[in-house]
């Protein structure tokens, strides 16, 4: 192969790797011996023209999956991470947790009022905002029950199934300090309130710190319209806070000196400590990783070379390292992380991985800016007790049977 | 405004001069006197459920933009960028051109099949190549073709008019390179010749080191599989070369040491020159910019406060800066540029402008990391002729008409 070598750039050390791995790969590898067939082979006919919007090919099924309810209004659809392929989540897969259903809002019709502790109350249709400064940001939004079913023994049979309440997507809209800054914050104020546009009336408290800090007035998502099921057409985009306080369909901002003690911050999205206390207002969701290929239902077609890839992410920051075991935990390797990180959004990693046939356990581990390093399940019982229903940041394992089946343990 | 600035984290330049601005801005928003009214507006009824793979909003209307043709399979439709968000072209809307239309691939019985000067010529099924090392990068393709208008009197009324034969989004796939040291490349070949599936079987050809270097065998585009319209099962996908040769639905790749001289690099995709020369193989896409908003067909309210926002990309690199005049070229000032810049990407840029109610034209001007700065039209009429059609990536200008209508010019 010496020819090959030369001229070829410079790679990374996991590349190099992977190419030292050669003759594992071309055993896999079908050799050509009859070129003429596949020359021959492909559409004869003109295809159809250019329209309109697109749609995907029709032999693609990834699809949300939604959990049963007789009451799916307020019911969940998970995005399939085991599809999933760089950082981007696309729009029409983005998982969804509604509480009250998707409403059909008119654009026009929409305004965002700014009011409570301030000097000078606001109303704001959308074409007043869409005039104002203007930014993007790569951001992951996580359900705070993603991963729930993990705690128990009814373990979800597949990355969609245990962490697909999580996305990652380029949002566009307003820093919400240019809109403070606007209408003047009395020094009183300390909290804000959101409201939602939905038949519930979602709201959140929010810090007033992070509100001058990185929440974004969101009415972009991916390059066009946010989509419906994200708050069509404007969200608070709250950087690596739990879903929730991602209030969608945003139309009040109401400043406070306290914070509302709503349903969903009071009875719901709190974690049950083992001295029977509840932990509230736990808003950044922590450290996480999952092992998107292989997981839970594919199946190996053999020992050979297999890449290892999935996504991690940080409420608090960027992903710093993910490293993954092959063997159970007893070794683990650093990952490749696809460049550029960006600050509080999904890391694609991935690993060459030479597979010797034999049954064995996969496991991911991330390591963000703060020096934080994803726990084990234990080391998570271990400070939240065995009461917790939300947050569940624990390592996530898949067994590799001896015929390439891949299971949730 | 005192307390509003207190607490408020360190911002870029640009914003802190929007935020100088406060009064023209402040001016043209709308107190709050009713707040109730707003309040009890909304929906009272519950929404829809989750769905399996979501919609964009019905009140979204953003489509392409396609050619009269007596022959729609060889046509194009462009991207509407004056609707366009931070980087990423949503895959529904990213441009299309085909010379025979869009086939239609099983990828279950799509092949690729890489032969020619090789020591071991290559088969590959789509789930061996997804087996292989992967890679995600972000970037823009554009069509050789894009702003060829621009050097007429009958100018595109809009950004998609002008400029929306480009697109950028987040491919995934493997790196050729790995490809070429699998099949062993022989020392004679020098070039790559690839053929397409579809029915026209566009073939091209691209110098060997580009294709040692960062091309992408890309089945992914934004977090799932590649659109039929940009070469589902599978493209090339060449960063910064122009459009035509990022060859999709890509079956077939011989190494070669020539180049196949086909139909689209000798009677298409070629500039003839004053001297009556045609100037051949021009592959990489010049530096480029377009301001999308305010852009031909739009309309600023009135004088006062408003954004200048823009899209600018390189076929050599990285966007260093972008300049933006509001005084038809008498003056520049720095954009702001969104980070992180991706090479051979997309660069969003954003100027805070406060608009006087006069005439005015505004431009941009692109620099990349070569040093390489996006030229006058009559620059580049004075190197190329008046006979070019390709190619085109001179400066592009809108005015400002006193009621704030804006035209191409």
């Amino acid at each position: 192969m010496k020819e090959n070598q030369t001229g070829t750039p410079a790679e990374s050390a996991s590349r190099r790797k992977f190419l030292s791995l050669g003759a594992a790969l071309g055993g896999a590898l079908t050799a050509c011996t009859e070129s003429q067939e596949v020359v021959e082979e492909g559409p004869k006919r003109l295809g159809r023209a250019p329209d309109e919007y697109g749609e995907r090919s029709p032999y693609e099924k990834a699809e949300r999956l939604g959990s049963a309810s007789k009451n799916p209004e307020t019911g969940s659809a998970r995005s399939p991470l085991q599809d999933s392929q760089g950082i981007i989540t696309p729009s029409s897969l983005h998982f969804e947790r509604h509480h009250a259903g998707v409403p059909d809002i008119d654009p026009a019709e929409h305004r965002l009022m700014i009011h409570g502790m301030v000097e000078r109350p606001l109303v704001l249709t959308m074409d007043e905002l869409k005039t104002l400064p203007s930014l993007s940001r790569v951001h992951f939004v996580e359900c705070a029950g993603n991963s729930r079913s993990e705690w128990t023994d009814k373990k979800g049979a597949t990355a969609q199934h245990s962490h697909g309440m999580a996305s990652c997507s380029e949002w566009t809209g307003v820093l919400l300090s240019v809109l403070l800054d606007e209408v003047g914050v009395k020094p009183e104020a300390t909290w804000l309130i959101a409201e939602g546009a939905d038949a519930c009336k979602m709201v959140r408290s929010l810090p007033l710190d992070k509100c001058r800090d990185d929440v974004i007035v969101a009415y972009g998502q991916n390059g066009e319209a946010i989509r419906p099921e994200q708050g069509y057409p404007l969200r608070l985009l709250v950087p690596g806070f739990e879903g929730n306080i991602n209030v969608k369909w945003v139309r009040r901002l109401m400043l406070s000196d306290q914070p509302a003690m709503a349903r969903d911050e009071t009875s719901k999205y709190t974690d049950l400590l083992a001295d029977g206390k509840a932990r509230q207002f736990s808003f950044p969701m922590e450290a996480k990783s999952v092992i998107t290929r292989p997981s839970g239902r594919q199946k190996l077609a053999g020992a050979g070379f297999h890449e290892i890839t999935g996504l991690a992410w940080s409420g608090r920051g960027t992903i710093e390292g993910v490293e993954v075991s092959t063997d159970n935990g007893a070794t683990w390797q650093d990952a490749e992380l696809q460049e550029p990180r960006h600050r509080i959004a999904f890391t694609r990693f991935r690993l060459p991985w030479t597979w010797d046939g034999s049954e064995t356990v996969i496991l991911s581990r991330a390591t963000d800016d703060t020096g934080y390093i994803q726990p084990t399940e234990e080391a998570l019982i271990a400070v939240r007790g065995q009461n917790s229903d939300y947050h569940n940041n624990c390592i996530k394992a898949w067994k590799i049977g001896a015929d390439g089946s891949v299971t949730n343990v």
